[in-house]
């Protein structure tokens, strides 16, 4: 059974953290369309070249190195090279330079494909911008409107970080991938999450990535004067928003599974002055499950349970959805694939959801997919501390090898 | 028995509102040491003048009016006459002009008084510069080095605002009422609470003014991103909060009295962003209670249902008590005698607290001192809105009348 050089896949991955890397925090600093982050493409099309890929860079700054120069269905592999600020060394850099070891591992053994592979390093997966514009350009999914006025959270609009890098917006129209050009795709990543460290696995086989709900709450009582009025008078907007948040768990274990994830990461209290009681509170509730009811559900019951403190309460109660991402489910025959391999490797591993968003997910409406994850210690990621071990990367990258022989075989 | 005339009281209190009054908002804006508040002072000095009492401003800006030359102890009453930014036309005021024509009734039923009143109108009671400036300097509250070192929010020093209308901060340390030649002070207030319009009550007969504690506290968990984080993995900072919140009526239930308070205003999550566990809350508590023992009891509590909580959500629990003011009580005599008086004009009455600081809760320490107050329409205050119907003043102003009258003879 042939294997990946882990020295190599370090080397690489050190060198790739140069491109943006904060000597002061540690942190990488590669966020898309900067000239750290431009830098790293031409380094990535230069070792593609340099290892026997044909490289390219499509219109929407995504680097694709090409292995295998017959006309059929490519076998796809990668993820981000893009970073978020002070981000770590893995997330995203991991799946375009173990796929590359992988092409390399073929290459060294001489074995023999039937179909092409592609590794891509694709553009801004973070959301600067706020999409996924490598990976939805690849896959179809993005409009000319959207474009045109995407901007980031200072103003810069998408379109004018593109040109300084020589790069037109219309580019990233043309970056689709012909769904019949494409057999397969499959994602590499950091789990970026406590799981498999507790759980002590090694592979986590992915199922699919979670849907996700965003609710903007707002729930209006009356401001007074944190003295003169008693406690029985009053109608403070932040004990509702306690009491609903004291039910959380309960929801989930009546609505939810062991996958479902419900968070109130943002509260803003108004007037938020300690001597006055809270007449106003907003907040935001993220809401994940990987079965669309379970999710329905959830929601759902947080409405009514918001009512029900509203009203006792004496509070008036609002909410937005900003959002609704439906579940994407990874392909089962892909997921079976990924499972036997791991066994057949005698690695551990467990079947799990992601509760984040990868670039993989936009590839499950086009084409096969699988999503696999490594161990994050600490569960730490988007931090200059993210770590994975370099024995859970030499398994995961065996891993990525075999499916990938595997798809590009007969 | 002599009567006010709650006529002079709306004209006198009209006029007074137009000195920082803004047309568009209908809020009053005379903040302390501004032109407005200034002009204020200016225009009850020669009110003062014109209705018999023989005016002075002392050195910390305070406006009195003394009526009677004999050289005894005086019966003070008064408030303040600045006010919030977007205040009401009576907090404060009331008190000012409400004695005026206490004094004015007097003089016109040719009441012989054996000691003299005096009206005062103080300074900087709604805590620009973060004191009650007035009433602190009349009582002998005050240091140098606080005066030198106080500023608004801006960071305008005091001192700076009051050499801007010729008062050296030095004159402050003149301003000390000699507790000898005091016999009493009397304030009447709206209650900006909504105790007495909800008991359906004319008069507050006040036994004191709350103490009250402020603590900034600190919960620290981990944050971790809300979609790969597992709900049972959580240190939720957060959800720390909300199961204490939850428990404050419980608190006071077992610790309190039904004049406690204890109010969350201010909270802030960090990160705070939406698809991030909260790794860190900061917020406040403030606790009110007009006996000290309650005030610990609530204190102690609050401190063993936050570590407890800390535990269970595996948070890191700190605190720090920014302030602890001890209650401060009206005289029994002059509170028997407020009560006394109102229902020999078979007005309703409650006794209840003051959640709320007011002048005369610097004078509890130096002399007898009594507080009356009257109702707010739906407990506002602080805003455009705030309103006391005039036979509400009229009623709370012939009860004042009535108690100067006794005070002031033998």
């Amino acid at each position: 059974m042939p294997n990946v050089s882990v020295e190599r896949i370090e080397r690489d991955l050190f060198e790739l953290s140069r491109f943006g890397f904060n000597e002061t925090n540690k942190g990488v600093y590669r966020q898309s369309f900067t000239e750290a982050d431009m830098a790293a493409r031409r380094w990535l099309m230069e070792l593609f070249e340099k290892e026997g890929l044909t490289p390219r860079m499509d219109g929407a700054g995504n680097v694709i190195g090409r292995y295998g120069s017959m006309d059929k269905p490519v076998v796809m592999a990668g993820s981000h090279i893009d970073s978020v600020p002070a981000g770590g060394i893995f997330d995203g850099a991991l799946g375009v330079i173990s796929g590359l070891e992988c092409v390399r591992t073929i290459r060294d053994n001489n074995i023999q494909l039937d179909y092409p592979i592609e590794i891509v390093g694709t553009s801004e997966e973070e959301g600067r911008f706020g999409g996924m514009l490598g990976s939805q350009a690849l896959t179809g999914n993005i409009t000319l409107a959207w474009l045109e006025n995407a901007k980031d959270e200072n103003g810069i609009f998408l379109k004018d970080a593109m040109a300084d890098h020589g790069l037109d917006y219309h580019g990233v129209m043309h970056a689709y991938h012909d769904r019949n050009k494409l057999k397969a795709f499959l994602e590499l990543h950091v789990e970026q999450g406590p799981v498999l460290e507790a759980e002590k696995k090694t592979i986590g086989v992915v199922d699919g990535i979670s849907g996700v709900f965003k609710w903007i709450v707002r729930l209006i009582g009356k401001a007074d004067h944190a003295g003169t009025a008693p406690m029985n008078m009053r109608s403070d907007a932040f004990l509702g928003l306690a009491d609903f948040a004291h039910q959380i768990q309960r929801i989930i274990d009546e609505e939810g599974t062991e996958k479902s994830r419900i968070t109130i990461g943002h509260v803003e209290l108004k007037p938020g002055f300690p001597h006055t009681v809270p007449g106003e509170v907003d907040f935001t509730i993220v809401g994940r499950d990987l079965d669309e009811d379970v999710m329905k559900g959830l929601a759902n019951a947080c409405r009514r349970v918001l009512s029900t403190i509203a009203r006792k309460h004496r509070l008036m109660f609002e909410y937005e959805e900003m959002s609704w991402l439906e579940p994407k489910y990874c392909s089962s025959n892909i997921v079976n694939m990924i499972e036997q391999k791991t066994k057949s490797r005698d690695y551990s591993y467990i079947r799990m959801p992601s509760g984040a968003g990868h670039d993989c997910q936009f590839f499950t409406e086009i084409t096969e997919t699988g999503l696999i994850f490594v161990p994050s210690v600490g569960g730490v990621s988007h931090a200059p501390d993210e770590w994975t071990h370099w024995i859970d990367i030499e398994r995961g990258s065996n891993v990525l090898l075999d499916c990938l022989i595997d798809l590009a075989t007969d």
